[in-house]
């Protein structure tokens, strides 16, 4: 198992979806730092499953306890502990599933690897540590806002119903104003009513998730084997059910000619510009100063209330239906989640960054 | 900087495009093992320039010289380092080019980074240095052999001419048999008629790069922050050029339900198997024993024969023309390379599973 | 900081000493091990102060609570990890002391490292973060037991009485059956009088620990930089108050010839042995097979009863009372702790060597 | 194997005694630095054999070539790659040894762990491979000393011959004016007097070396689990031949009472200091600006001109004796060795302290 993610800024994480509770230790937090603890507690709010009808049933309050690393609320730089205890485990959900290997999910490949797996809710497979990753990052955006650093994720498409804009056309601060978490007011309309259409089927969908990185200053990234966007590769794909990645012009650009392609360097107010961003703000592996923009997709969530065919450990073909409380879809969920794990990377190449001329 | 790659089976390379040579060193590899050196050698040419009118004119020889970690061809357990010698480096190429910040180059992004750099054929930010990648990524490929696990990487898509067919219709030896590595002797035709287009216009052109893995058990990748698809994304996206990866259904996935998407377990041959392969072979980050199945985007090359416009180191706005030598299109190149960070890849996950259970 | 020890079984601990809690998180134990947990509280309650008049006066239950990794008492491959709640905080004993350097303590260093420092107990630098290390040693050491390797550490001197006998002239089971943990009656009774004197006076002593290694196989210890040798004495002098470190001959070797110290191999019972072994059980690095050996120096604790001279945060000249509760000696004490984080080290090189051919 | 060695300034060496060359690859080091290269091949002839009657017979010029990572003299962020050729590989004086493991050597212990070894010299367990630790350290040397931290080591006793002064009693920039390198001319004498005699008899001797850090501020040091004294323990006990280290009062300390042993913080020209340095400079693993003092114990080398008895490949029992050419003491070319190994230490210490506030 690897638990742990980042060099200088580390993330440690541990617990069960099912267990007494989850929780993590944050390692390399610069000390003297302020943090606003409430903050936090916000952000993990937007993550929380049973926040609308739109997500799951799961009652779960998340709040956060800090145990290590802080007086007050400042940072002294020992290791940052908090826990997230698991109040609502209705483990009994999971007694007609716990000898069956759930299909797409990881109750099979656990299996196989360890020899033994945790039946309740995924146990360490579940999506509930990505509770974890939005406390810690939402410490370290904190720490890149005083840098002057802004992280903008939000959805841009579930299933067919896409936001087909530039993110220069959308005003980003609208993203949380909305139950779908996609700024625009419409097209999050449309989203929602298919969503609650979707969940009336006891089916689920997928979607995509933008971000931009804003104010972000050139010489972010650690070539040859830590580029930028290699490491919020790595820290997207970790995400539950994560299927691909692009930044910039992405797959598009593989149908495209160098000529059209190029991002040429400009001058602007005496900077050095590109006219274009194809790049999504990095080139060579390396923040060129521009913009990043990159976008994730998501798979439709396996568990789904729909009688289904599978294996158990006996070996035997069995079918079943899954009465556990799960989300119709996810990817708003992931929005939170996927601007910490990019606040995460971003912080800890900026403290490498520190050292590097 | 990070040159190394890996966590058990670690490769660390070193050396600039037009220095006196390039190498690596590769620690980790298990002691005892017949190394095929010619093998080695002979992947090493699929990706070395000047070998097709439909590359780069550089001349490398791209010898590969062993000098530790071997005892004729056994491997005991030290080190094993290796060097390439750089016999053809017309540096003069780039004396119109060394003030200047090349577009969709890393010239800028480096300058900013380090406050220096090497103006000669994008010295480290060069794709010279994966012939290191590839060296290591056979010797991996060697031994993956060994355990029955197969990784076929080919063209996929140039410009807007795609292979458009499951790779189970194909038949995957075919790849090396044409200058083009697509496996379908028509499409790759067609591939390099535009290949030429292209070149005869100074312009140059992206393309995708398909890769299958077989013969791969289930219990490879380690959750929750070294998930199998996370490594293969953050190697990956390592690779100059590359702007997206998907895995299995990937972005379409997006768009799917659940009740479509589900990988259904089955009983085959008295052995569990899944019905689809939505998934790509990996669940929850672990192999599942299924084919693993993923698609990597290059963009064009970003050096072109055209007058370009740009900034130069004095903060003016200049415009150039690059005579240096360089791929029309590299993502023919590209395959023996994604093939190799493949490679290397489960070779570190077949070490670190040996202490799952 | 780095709270963070070990490659493939890795530890991360937190917590302060006077906070609400301690912890740790074991990553990499191999899934399917059954635990003995009884068996770690038991370690864990060795090291415990105020167990007897001996030690700090300090009431701590030191109970562990295991909130991951485990069903039952059976590891799953998740993340182990564990809280010792801080019942007994008497920030007030502190209360005079907060605002400056104890002689020999880290309360400079710290406030030097971080520009501000937890001022109750030393917070992170105390040594009651070692609690957590004995639940993870606790746990290798079960994991070792059933590979055929035994760790026994023991205290050989306190101040100036020396248990001045070779370790095959002692019965380690001894060791904790007194409340210095001597091996040897007398003169732990000897020991023991002599820390009664010094507690009575408010003063403090230090003393060594010899630890000797059985069972252990050929082949563990990784050259070149994590040598056995090195990777013990990394863990050995992380160890509050440790000052040295010396191996099989140790500095008595410095004034030996080539030609006494050399240890000849011989063949007993049809095995390669060693006639002597001034080696410690390690050559090059890398265990041999005969018993590993070496000896750890820890200093007197800084804390002491009696009127101190020192500097405070105003950068005056004051002195001062301790009136904190405090060991007169932590030798006895350490005892657990370099037994489990021997075992740390050498369940770490176990898991490494499983690669190495 | 572990071939590299530390986290921000990091350094991965490779090659064999007696083969066509070693080397190593120096990652981390700062963009924009002045490099002195004639300073580096100064330091590595302190190192090298033949240089003197009291050494080696072996025959290296140890010239060291970079071939990356430098624009001239000035390191541009990219890994600084170099290699020292083996000129003089006599291994036809092996040719007796090949077969059987040498007492106190590393044959055995690798040929068990790796099941198969280089029977020329050691192979990579030669302490040859101490070139590139030299190579490495002169460049760390540089960039500390443009820091104000100056790294002295010096013999401090061969045999039962001692150097009994305190350190700052000694004119430390003797130390390399005489074949022995230690800085008291008298006591060097009888040291070179002794080697010879050592010499003719066919045997060898060990020693201690001393290391005194000069002009290094508080801070530098990682809690809880890379503290300075336990990395530099790590750094020393990778050297060959090292028996033991110990910082500041050292073993000595074990005997001594807390009331005097403390060091007492004094006001000095306003600046905080301590009157003692029981310590070594050192305080919760973290410098606390005072001079870092620790002393290493080195055994007699193993390889003697006298015959031996031993066990072969065969498990036979034989005799033989050793031809090759060895020193008869090693503890003076450790010199160079000791201070480059703390000089990486202290490099990447302060690389890591640039991001502890």
């Amino acid at each position: 198992m690897s638990n742990s993610f980042g060099r200088l800024f580390k993330l440690t994480t541990f617990g069960e979806s099912h267990g007494s509770l989850i929780g993590g230790v944050i390692d390399g937090f610069p000390a003297g730092f302020n943090l606003n603890l409430d903050e936090i507690q916000d952000k993990l709010n937007l993550r929380r499953p049973g926040s609308s009808n739109l997500t799951s049933e799961r009652k779960e309050n998340d709040i956060v306890e800090f145990h290590s690393g802080l007086i007050e609320n400042i940072t002294i730089g020992s290791p940052i502990a908090f826990i997230i205890k698991n109040n609502d485990k209705k483990s009994n959900d999971y007694k007609n599933l716990k000898d069956l290997f759930r299909p797409s999910h990881a109750d099979y490949t656990y299996q196989k690897k360890y020899g033994i797996r945790d039946p309740y809710g995924g146990g360490r497979s579940s999506a509930r540590e990505t509770a974890c990753r939005v406390v810690a990052g939402s410490l370290a955006s904190q720490y890149l806002t005083q840098k002057g650093i802004s992280v903008y994720s939000y959805v841009s498409s579930i299933g067919k119903i896409e936001l087909n804009k530039d993110y220069n056309d959308i005003d980003l601060s609208n993203t949380y104003k909305n139950r779908v978490f996609c700024p625009d007011k419409l097209i999050a309309l449309k989203m929602e009513n298919l969503i609650k259409e979707i969940k009336e089927k006891g089916d689920t969908v997928g979607g995509c998730v933008n971000t931009v990185i804003k104010g972000i200053l050139p010489g972010f990234g650690e070539p040859i084997y830590n580029k930028l966007n290699a490491a919020i590769s790595f820290a997207m794909m970790s995400i539950n059910a994560t299927k691909g990645i692009e930044f910039g012009s992405g797959f598009e650009s593989s149908k495209m000619k160098g000529s059209n392609h190029n991002d040429i360097f400009i001058k602007k107010n005496n900077k050095i510009k590109t006219k274009t961003n194809n790049s999504g703000g990095i080139q060579g592996g390396i923040s060129n100063g521009e913009d990043i923009f990159f976008r994730v997709a998501f798979k439709p969530v396996s568990s789904i209330k729909k009688q289904q065919q599978t294996v158990n450990n006996k070996n035997e073909e069995v079918s079943f239906l899954n009465q556990g409380r799960h989300d119709p879809c996810v990817v708003s969920r992931a929005v939170p989640i996927v601007e910490s794990m990019t606040s995460i990377v971003l912080m800890d190449m900026y403290l490498l960054n520190l050292t590097s001329k």
